[in-house]
C-alpha cells in the first residue's frame, strides 16, 4: 500500500528547504512526498458512504452522500461516546487562548474561503453534501454552469469578451449586489441574481440580515460568500485576476468569442488556485516549509488517481475554528468578530489591498484542544460535534492504524499536558476508546507543523488526491491547447499570492499566511 | 501508452482456448488481453466531449455532456461529408441480406438489452445523455435510488423481504404492468409507478402505443424496456434471478431487513452481469471464443481506471442493426418485426423459456455496409446518421491510428469488395478522407471476428475499461462483507446465461449466443 511511511515523507521534507532553488531536485521532491502522502491509506473507491451501514450501490456511486474513509463503528470496538455537552466544553478557549507562532489571519480566511468550496454538508439532510467535489473555483463561478451564466457579465452588455460581471465602488472593482431594492421599498434579489441560490438556502443564509446589510451583499458563487470579510476578499481579487485574465486573451484572440474567453480564463484560473493550494497553502500547513510543486501528470497511473468524493472525515478535521482568534489585531487596529463577519462594509470602505495587508500581520489561533473561540463554540463547534457522532465514527487509534501510523498506547503518549490527560481519561478511560474528532486536536506537534500528524497526514491525503486527480492538470489535458499561450504566460508570472495581489490590488502589497519575522 | 499492440493481443487469444481450463493460466490470459486492449488509447478524462469544441470545465467534468475520444475535424483534415441520405443507402439491406454464421438473435436482444442501459442518448439535447455511465442493471432497478423504490416490492406489502415487485401471469413471474385502466375507461399510469419516467418520456415511448397494447407494458427501470420481446425477456429473467437471491438472503440472514436484503442482492446481481457481458457475451464477440475472466481488482493501480464516461463513438459504433434479421425463424416458427416488437402478449403467451429456446436457434444477421434491415433504415439508422453527423467526428484512419492500428492506403485495403470500394471512392475519393462510421462497418474482418478490427478493438476498450473499473470489483469492495457468503457462493454457481435461465425458466432450457453447430 505505502510506498514510504508519512513519517519519513515529513522527515524528508526537511531536506527540501535546500534544494528549492534547484527545479529539478524540487520536483523530484516534491514527487516523492506527494506520491508518499497520497498513499497513506487506502484508494478509492471506499466500501462505505454515509448513506448506509453496509455497502450498497448508492453508496458506491451517487457522491451526492458523503463518503467516509472508515466503516462505522458500532459494535464493542467502537469509541466511547460522552455526552456531546462534555466533549463541547474540550473545545472552549480558556481566555485569550493560545497563539500560533507563524500564522496569519490571512491564512485562516483562505482555509476558510477555498474549504468551504467543497466541503459542503447538505443543509439539510447531513448525509449529503452539495459539493462538485472538485477544486473549481465555485466561489466565484457558482456550482452548475446555468449558475456561472448569472455570474457572467450579462446578455445586454455590449462587449461581454468573457468577462465576470462586476461593478466599481470608490475606484475599486468588486463583484455586483446581489440584492435590490423595489420601489415599494422592500429588499428582492436582483433579477439577474434569481436562481443563483434556492430560496430554502436564502432564506437559511439571510434570514436574519438587516434590510441595509442585504444591500451590502455582493453576488457570490456559494451562499457564504459574504459571512466573513475574507470570503468577501478573496472572491474579490479572483474575480478582477479573471477579468484580467479575460482582457489579456481578449486581446491576443480578437476572434474568440465571450464563451471561449471565459472558458479558457476560468481554466487558467483553476490551475492559478491549484498552484497557490499546493505552493503556499499547503506548503504552510506542512513541516519545514517544504518545497512542493504542482507536477502536472503525477497522479497518471497511480492507484490513487480515482475522481474525488469528499469524505465525512475531510469535512470535519478541516474545522480548524481554533485558529480564528479572539479579535484580529494588526496595525494597530483591532477587529471584534461582529467586525469581521458580515460586514462587507468595511472592506469596502478599507479597500482589498490595505485589508489583506491588515490580515497578513494579524496572528491567528493555534490548532489545540481548549481554544475555539466562546462565539464558536455554543454554534459552530456544537452543530459540529453532533454531526460528528451521527456520523459514528471509528476510534482515533483506529484512524492512525488506517493512516498507516502507529496506535498510541496512553493518553501520556497523546499529550503532554497533564491536565487534558486527566479530562481525557475521565471522558474516555482508555486510549483506544478516544473518539477520533477529539483525539486528532489533542495530539501534540513539534514546532515545525502546525497540527498533529494524524491530522496533517489526513490533510495531506485528502488535498493532494483531491488537489492532483484534478482534470486540468492530466496529461490529456494540461498542454498550452488548453490553456493558450497567455494562460501558460500567466502560470510562469504566477508564483504566490502576492503576485496576483499586486496585479490587482496594490503593487506595493504582500500577502503573507506568516506572520512577518520582526 | 500500449503494452502490446491489439493485434498481438488478438493473436494471443486465439492460444486461450487450450488453456481455457486451467485457472491459473486462464487467468493469467485474461490479465495481459484486458491490460492490452484497455491501453488501445489514451486513458482518461479527455480533454474533449460534446459540450463544447474547445477544452472547458464543464467539458472537463460534467458528464451529462457525452465525451468523444478524438476533438471534433472541421479543418481541412476533416473527412468528406457526403450528403447523408447517400450515406444512408450504404448502410440498407439488400434483399435477404447476409447472415452471421455463428450468432443468434438471443445475443443480438442481448446486446440491445445490455448496451441500452448505459447508451442513453439525451431524448431532448443530442450532446447529453441520461447515462449513469455503469454496468448498474438499471434496466431493472431504474436510475436512481428514488425510481428503484418505485420498482421494490411495495410499503405496504406483509413480507416485502428486499424482493422486486412482479406478478404471477400463468404460473409465471413477470414484472407488474406499468399502466391502469381508470373507472372512466381511460389508461394512465399506476400509481405506484408515477414518477418512475417523466411525463415528456412517457410521450415519446408510449405516445402511439394503443390501449390494449398499453395494458400489456411491464413496468421497467428504462422507459424503453418494452419496445422488442429480448428486453420483456432479460428483464423478467433477471427480475426472477434477483428475488431468487433476494429469498436465498432472507433465509440465511433473518436479522436483515428489507433494504438490506434488496441492496446485497443488487450488488450480487451486478457481479453476475459483469461476469455474463465478459466471459460469455464479450467472449462471443471476440476472435476464437477465447477465455476471459471477470479479474478482480485488475484496474487497480492502471493509468486507464477512471470513472467511466460514455463516449458518442462508443454510442454511435454500437448501433448494430445490421445483426437484426429481416425476420426470426427458429424451430418452426416465423416472427415478423411487428411480432417482435412492442408485444409482451407473445412473451406472456410463449413463456420466458421456450421463446429463449426459439431465439437461441434464431440465426442473426451479419455486421456489414447494406445490411441494416429496410424497417431500421429509414427511422433509427437515418437519426443514427444526422447524430453522427452533428458530432463533427474526425475521419476513419484518424481513429485507426488513436487505437493503435496502422492507417488503411486505399480502399482496396479496407475491403475486398469491389463494389463497395467503388462506392467509396465516388462518395469519399480518397481513403483519408473516409468517414469514421461508415469505415468501420465498411471494414474486411477474418472469419475468426464478427466485425472489423477498428469496431472490435474500439468495443474492448470502452466495454473492458466500463466494467472493470465498476466499483464492486475494487479492491475495498469486492469481498465477502459487500456480498455475504450467499453471494459469494452464487458466484461461484453461475457460468452462464443457461445457468439463470435454468434456475428460473426451465430446467432444461440452454440460452446460446452462438447458433446450433448442427
Amino acid at each position: 500500500m505505502k510506498a514510504i511511511s508519512p513519517r519519513f515523507a515529513f522527515f524528508l521534507m526537511r531536506f527540501t528547504r535546500w534544494v528549492k532553488k534547484i527545479p529539478l531536485a524540487r520536483r523530484l521532491a516534491s514527487t516523492i512526498i506527494i506520491e508518499a502522502l497520497a498513499r497513506t491509506t487506502k484508494p478509492r473507491p471506499r466500501a462505505f458512504s454515509m448513506a448506509c451501514d453496509y455497502t450498497t450501490w448508492q453508496g458506491l456511486t451517487n457522491r451526492r452522500y458523503t463518503g467516509r474513509h472508515l466503516p462505522p463503528a458500532i459494535g464493542p470496538d467502537a469509541p466511547a461516546r460522552p455526552p456531546e455537552e462534555q466533549v463541547l466544553e474540550l473545545f472552549r478557549r480558556v481566555g485569550e487562548g493560545k497563539r500560533d507562532p507563524d500564522t496569519s489571519v490571512l491564512f485562516v480566511f483562505f482555509a476558510q474561503w477555498f474549504t468551504d468550496s467543497f466541503l459542503r454538508t447538505d443543509w439539510f439532510d447531513k448525509r449529503k453534501n452539495t459539493s462538485n467535489h472538485e477544486i473549481d473555483f465555485c466561489q466565484i463561478y457558482g456550482l452548475s454552469e446555468e449558475k456561472a451564466k448569472l455570474l457572467r457579465k450579462g446578455k445586454n452588455a455590449e462587449s461581454k469578451g468573457g468577462l465576470l460581471a462586476s461593478q466599481i465602488i470608490n475606484d475599486e472593482e468588486f463583484p455586483p449586489f446581489l440584492f435590490t431594492r423595489l420601489d415599494d421599498g422592500s429588499i428582492t434579489v436582483a433579477p439577474e441574481f434569481v436562481g443563483l441560490h434556492s430560496p430554502e438556502i436564502l432564506n437559511v443564509v439571510f434570514g436574519d440580515v438587516s434590510d441595509e446589510a442585504k444591500l451590502n451583499v455582493f453576488a457570490a458563487g456559494l451562499e457564504h460568500g459574504n459571512n466573513v470579510i475574507g470570503n468577501v476578499l478573496y472572491n474579490t481579487l479572483f474575480l478582477r485576476e479573471h477579468n484580467r485574465i479575460a482582457k489579456l486573451l481578449a486581446a491576443e484572440y480578437p476572434a474568440w468569442d465571450d464563451d471561449r474567453l471565459f472558458e479558457t480564463a476560468r481554466n487558467i484560473m483553476v490551475v492559478l488556485l491549484l498552484k497557490l493550494v499546493i505552493e503556499e497553502y499547503i506548503v504552510h500547513i506542512g513541516p519545514y516549509d517544504a518545497a512542493l510543486d504542482v507536477v502536472p501528470f503525477i497522479a497518471e497511473g497511480k492507484s490513487w488517481n480515482k475522481s474525488n468524493w469528499i469524505s465525512i472525515e475531510f469535512a470535519l478535521l478541516y474545522r480548524w475554528h481554533q485558529l480564528v482568534p479572539n479579535q484580529i489585531i494588526a496595525n494597530g487596529k483591532t477587529l471584534e468578530p461582529r467586525e469581521f463577519r458580515n460586514n462587507n462594509k468595511l472592506v469596502i470602505s478599507e479597500g482589498v489591498g490595505p485589508l489583506i495587508d491588515l490580515l497578513s500581520r494579524a496572528p491567528s489561533g493555534k490548532v489545540a484542544l481548549h481554544n475555539t473561540p466562546t462565539f464558536l463554540v455554543d454554534s459552530i463547534e456544537k452543530r459540529t460535534i453532533a454531526l460528528m457522532r451521527s456520523a459514528n465514527l471509528a476510534s482515533y487509534n483506529d484512524y492512525r492504524e488506517a493512516f498507516s501510523l502507529p496506535r498510541k498506547s496512553s493518553f501520556e503518549e497523546l499529550t503532554s499536558d497533564k491536565a487534558v490527560q486527566a479530562e481525557l481519561k475521565s471522558l474516555y478511560g482508555t486510549i483506544d476508546k478516544l473518539e477520533w474528532y477529539v483525539g486528532i486536536f489533542a495530539e501534540d506537534y513539534p514546532d515545525f507543523l502546525m497540527m498533529g500528524p494524524l491530522l496533517s497526514i489526513m490533510v495531506s491525503y485528502d488535498a493532494f488526491t483531491q488537489a492532483f486527480t484534478n482534470p486540468l492538470l492530466a496529461r490529456n489535458v494540461y498542454n498550452e491547447e488548453t490553456f493558450s499561450k497567455v494562460g501558460m504566460k500567466v502560470f510562469e508570472e504566477t508564483k504566490s499570492l502576492s503576485d496576483i495581489v499586486a496585479r490587482n490590488a496594490g503593487e506595493n502589497i504582500r500577502a503573507n499566511f506568516s506572520l512577518p519575522k520582526d
